[in-house]
């Protein structure tokens, strides 16, 4: 279930069988400068990705795996196999089945092979860091980086306490700056242009009190510059373990409006601070969404859940989602509710009856089959 | 039905009612240098636009109108209002009803209210206007920016004769080379970048035997170059109405993988050159999406019919699609079925009876409600 099944590199699309690991699909499409820009955590499958609706650092120029899907072979509950488009890039014909599966969990059809739009690589491709005083200064900046139409490739927050826990890591070569950095991608298909969009960027930074404004000025300092952000995750893991071998993770995947961006950040750091757990945030600040690393041992479960649930709500106060990227799962029912309200959740309940009407797929993932049951 | 709902620029999004047009929208936005990137045809309002997954010039860069949709407010056949999303730009809350919704045509509910995502509008933009010997040499050209990541806002072919139209119809101030031409957006940041860009494309249009490459290298002259481009459509229709007022014009608005462009735009001349109707040919060529104008007397409409058929067959063939933009309404029923087979419109149609049991919204649009009655 992994194999290529059909690639014409001009076409600038590829199909997979779904089993296809998203990091071997790119290693693959490497000698063709060519990438599938969808990069959610290392092992998931193309096929995860698009039942999930998987995002990741590069969402924020390509779109998340919704707006990268040509066609899906989907094998429905009855056992029939549908194909849902041929291979043009853009169609009207007929309901957009892609739009449908994707992002459904698996509760209406197992996706068995994908077609999904392929992006050329810049031809350059630099990574600038530019640690800030505060959060709110870094996400400033970034509203205006977007509103001034400056085409990023990436925009990616850390917070100072994610930065030091890279730093006590040694994971990567150099020390950093422990303040909230932004880390950029910055592309074009050449020197100039790149060089350009680089000088922009830091004039907005230098306007928002950035401390610092590093870039790399070849392939090897690209990658080198890029490796904290690539760490992050691990050494928040490994941090907290050094300390307790017991210790838990949890992470939100919260997304809001962006102009929200600056206050809501500053508010999920103090309501966990406040509760008195270790954290750090790292966000794909240029979509909006953030993820919260909250550390906390067993018997602080209830504490973490509660929190947790704070700044969902708030998400969701300002018009935002309980899950920008990770999905819902059976964890998320009923802040899915919150979120929406039953109507839509309803409509849901009718499609997925629609085709499964035996609940055979997936059953009470994402919402309940039986609306006035509350689950285990 | 017109009204703006909600409108906070540094969100690069905005509520409006169904009924808006979408040209009004763009007016309003102006001020703000922001866009609604979706341009079909005059007149269209932006509830129409998503209904249809609209798209138009703006798609190669921005997409269509599936991937600019936030939120829907929609009306169900059992009166139901649905408001399908909050407002974050990216999310993995449940089931896209943005997606099945957009494109749906109106079958599943009547949409009332849309947020719609926004685009900066680039702070240079400048249009190049690049005439080819052949329309293949300009399709290949095209293939070849594509393939090297070169950042286009708009990538348009008028065929010669369509030039040739432009030119007898004397609706813009110059004359232009009556050859295959290629139309160009090319936006960014700053003059830097533009320029650089500028330069490669016209590197890639030489290499590929471009006759010329005339840029505007202001304002007044980018609208002037584009100016050709706007009028295409109607000048086909006025050129013919000129010959005999009884004349008709079939549009058609096939789409393939890119690959294949060159050869089934050399083909579809033949086609209906072969069959001795007059036509001149548009493409949205960066997305495989062609249109070509068909002139007719109304007793030659079997074999106007007939030719459509075969252009279609053909982008089907290809993996393509009958209708990049247009929609299927009720013309194009049997053509879907061809294009997808039976199998994916079953599961289309269950969707439909889900939420629309009684079939009031639209009915026999898309496809038959009975699957084994054909239409009057």
């Amino acid at each position: 279930m992994d194999a290529i099944v059909h690639f014409k590199p001009t076409d600038l699309d590829i199909t997979v069988e779904a089993g296809l690991g998203w990091e071997a699909l790119n290693d693959y499409l490497e000698d063709y400068r060519l990438m599938f820009p969808v990069d959610p955590g290392p092992g998931a499958t193309v096929g995860g990705c698009v039942t999930n609706n998987s995002s990741g650092t590069n969402a924020t120029r390509y779109g998340a795996a919704f707006a990268n899907v040509v066609s899906l072979t989907v094998v429905l509950a009855d056992g029939t196999v549908v194909r849902t488009k041929k291979r043009p890039r853009k169609t009207s014909a007929g309901y957009n089945l892609n739009g449908l599966f994707t992002g459904s969990e698996g509760t209406l059809g197992i996706i068995t092979e994908v077609t999904v739009k392929l992006h050329v690589k810049p031809k350059v491709e630099r990574v600038a860091v530019v640690p800030f005083k505060t959060i709110k200064d870094a996400a400033n900046s970034v509203n205006e980086f977007l509103i001034s139409g400056i085409s990023l490739n990436a925009i990616e927050l850390l917070d100072d306490k994610m930065m030091k826990c890279v730093n006590d890591s040694g994971e990567t070569t150099r020390k950093w700056t422990q303040a909230p950095t932004l880390f950029l991608k910055i592309g074009g298909s050449n020197d100039e242009v790149v060089k350009s969009t680089i000088n922009q960027t830091k004039e907005i930074s230098a306007q928002h009190g950035s401390l610092d404004f590093q870039f790399a000025s070849n392939e090897d300092e690209t990658v080198e510059l890029w490796s904290a952000r690539k760490v992050a995750l691990w050494s928040t893991i490994n941090q907290g373990k050094l300390k307790n071998d017991d210790i838990q993770l949890w992470t939100t995947d919260t997304a809001v409006p962006i102009s929200q961006l600056p206050r809501y950040l500053v508010e999920v750091k103090k309501t966990i601070d406040d509760a008195g757990l270790e954290n750090t945030l790292v966000a794909h600040i240029g979509d909006g969404n953030a993820h919260s690393f909250i550390l906390y041992h067993p018997e602080e479960h209830a504490k973490a859940e509660r929190i947790v649930h704070n700044i969902v709500k708030k998400a969701i106060e300002l018009e935002g989602t309980c899950t920008g990227e990770h999905g819902i799962g059976y964890g998320k029912i009923d802040l899915l509710e919150e979120e929406l309200g039953l109507i839509p959740i309803d409509v849901m309940r009718k499609l997925k009856l629609a085709l499964d009407p035996h609940r055979i797929l997936n059953p009470d993932k994402v919402f309940r089959m039986d609306p006035n049951k509350k689950l285990e």
